[in-house]
């Protein structure tokens, strides 16, 4: 049997793994913690590390909130339970090197219930990767590296969830996805699984626990890499459409904004440093349409 | 009687006027044009400056298009008319000198028709400024200044005009303003102002050509004020704000990426540089701080 508070004491744990692996990694910068609690109910520890020797501005965040359903909320799941709790791990990390990729990572645990008892509950998540530059050796190791942790729980996951990433990271307005996706995953729960709740809690940890590997190999060669000031700037510009996506689609972000969650927390995905021109081309030919052109749904990296 | 086509003639003129008149403000960066049909009717001439003497980034986009209107908008509107046709002028300005503010400036005319040939219509638009230092002297001058071209037209405007910028200019999840404000007005007819439509075209023009006269004096001290490193990266954390409002809030924008217009004219009001900077406190009794102070509602500058 699942235990909410259980949940998210391993979710605490996996935050804790994942800080001190990163301070390790970056070997300069120290994360700043903020405990913050909700006027509503919980609370959560918003940890940011920036100015480091790779991450530039990076937030590993965990909560675990609960209260009163708000009457939007009820709405949108179509619900009248009146309790909610909510539980989870999120992560974004902008580094230095435009070499480097932003990485993001999920993993969530959403209960509701009702007077009566019963109760409504899923699992959410996912890990996806967004280059600047997109180097195809590194997107095939990230695509089978995640395949592998679905593998272990069902084969159904990889397939379904890669295309549910393409779908959910995909900037309509510039006809383009974020970055090479990953996996992304909601509302998973037996009926739709056909595995266990023990065993959905399960995957929702090794995903938690595959960030720490997978970031270590995508950084360990480009953090290394020289750069110049039109690759910096081209950095820049991607990351003006990272935050075009959060702040357009991120079905996270518009919820923390429309209900007045902790702005600081709800933001510190947004780059340290983004740059929007006008009409840019990239040049035919150049590593930047290169990378445009692979910025598509339904490239099959696992392979 | 007016017509729509004199209509856009007119503020084609208007665009004619600022680009030349930016042009000899900026001394330095020339603007490009970039002549854009739409796929269901009508199109514009958008311009763009960019790394000028003044200007870091700005655009003057003139646009009249017409079509069939999308049943999204119909239903927004709860109207059943099927023909539109949309002309106006925007501008937004990016300054290189933190000193100086970014300006914000509209007027569009709207007109939707149906079959039976009765029409419904109306003038919107508003001039508004977001300094990234606050220099009260300068609020002052503009409130004053656009006080007066409101009162040129009806004492009501100014009053009411000014109160919907305060509201419509809220970023409510930072709960502060986007800048200073200014005045904002929408669906302007003679019903609810009491003026003709020549009288309030005439007010359209108007706030049109108060653009100049208004930049000239705003920039006139201040592009000439020596900056440092760091009131260079409080101009790009403002910066960050000011994307926020525009890719959250601002109706222009969201209307534009819901309906697929054209992106890079869309967009063209972003900021060349942005910075978010995770949970920056600014220091008591700074000038930063004192800025923030100043971003609210409901102050009267006009005096």
């Amino acid at each position: 049997m699942l235990i909410k508070e259980n949940i998210a004491e391993e979710y605490k744990k996996i935050q804790d793994e994942i800080t001190a692996g990163l301070e390790l990694l970056d070997g300069l910068a120290l994360f700043e913690e903020e405990n913050w609690e909700r006027p509503g109910g919980g609370g959560g520890r918003t940890r940011v590390i920036q100015n480091g020797d790779l991450i530039e501005k990076g937030g590993v965040n965990f909560s675990a909130v609960h209260g009163k359903l708000p009457d939007a909320v009820k709405k949108a799941f179509k619900t009248d339970k009146e309790e909610f709790f909510a539980t989870g791990v999120s992560i974004v990390l902008h580094p230095h090197n435009p070499w480097v990729p932003i990485i993001h990572m999920n993993i969530r645990y959403f209960e509701m219930e009702s007077d009566g008892g019963d109760s409504l509950r899923w699992f959410g998540g996912g890990i996806d990767v967004t280059p600047h530059y997109i180097i195809e050796e590194d997107a095939k190791f990230f695509h089978k590296h995640i395949k592998s942790v679905c593998d272990k729980s069902s084969l159904e996951f990889y397939p379904k969830f890669k295309k549910w990433a393409d779908d959910y990271f995909y900037i309509k307005h510039r006809q383009e996805t974020r970055g090479i996706g990953g996996i992304f995953y909601d509302r998973l729960t037996p009926e739709n699984t056909e595995i266990s709740w023990e065993d959905i809690f399960e995957f929702s940890k090794n995903v938690g626990r595959s960030f720490l590997p997978i970031y270590t190999q995508l950084v360990a060669e480009t953090r290394k890499k020289t750069f110049t000031l039109e690759e910096k700037q081209w950095q820049f510009q991607r990351r003006s459409r990272y935050a075009e996506f959060n702040l357009v689609y991120d079905s996270g972000t518009k919820f923390g904004l429309e209900t007045d969650g902790r702005i600081e927390s709800i933001l510190m995905s947004m780059p340290p440093m983004a740059s929007w021109v006008y009409n840019f081309q990239a040049e035919p030919g150049s590593l930047e349409a290169k990378t445009l052109n692979l910025l598509k749904k339904d490239i099959n990296w696992a392979i």
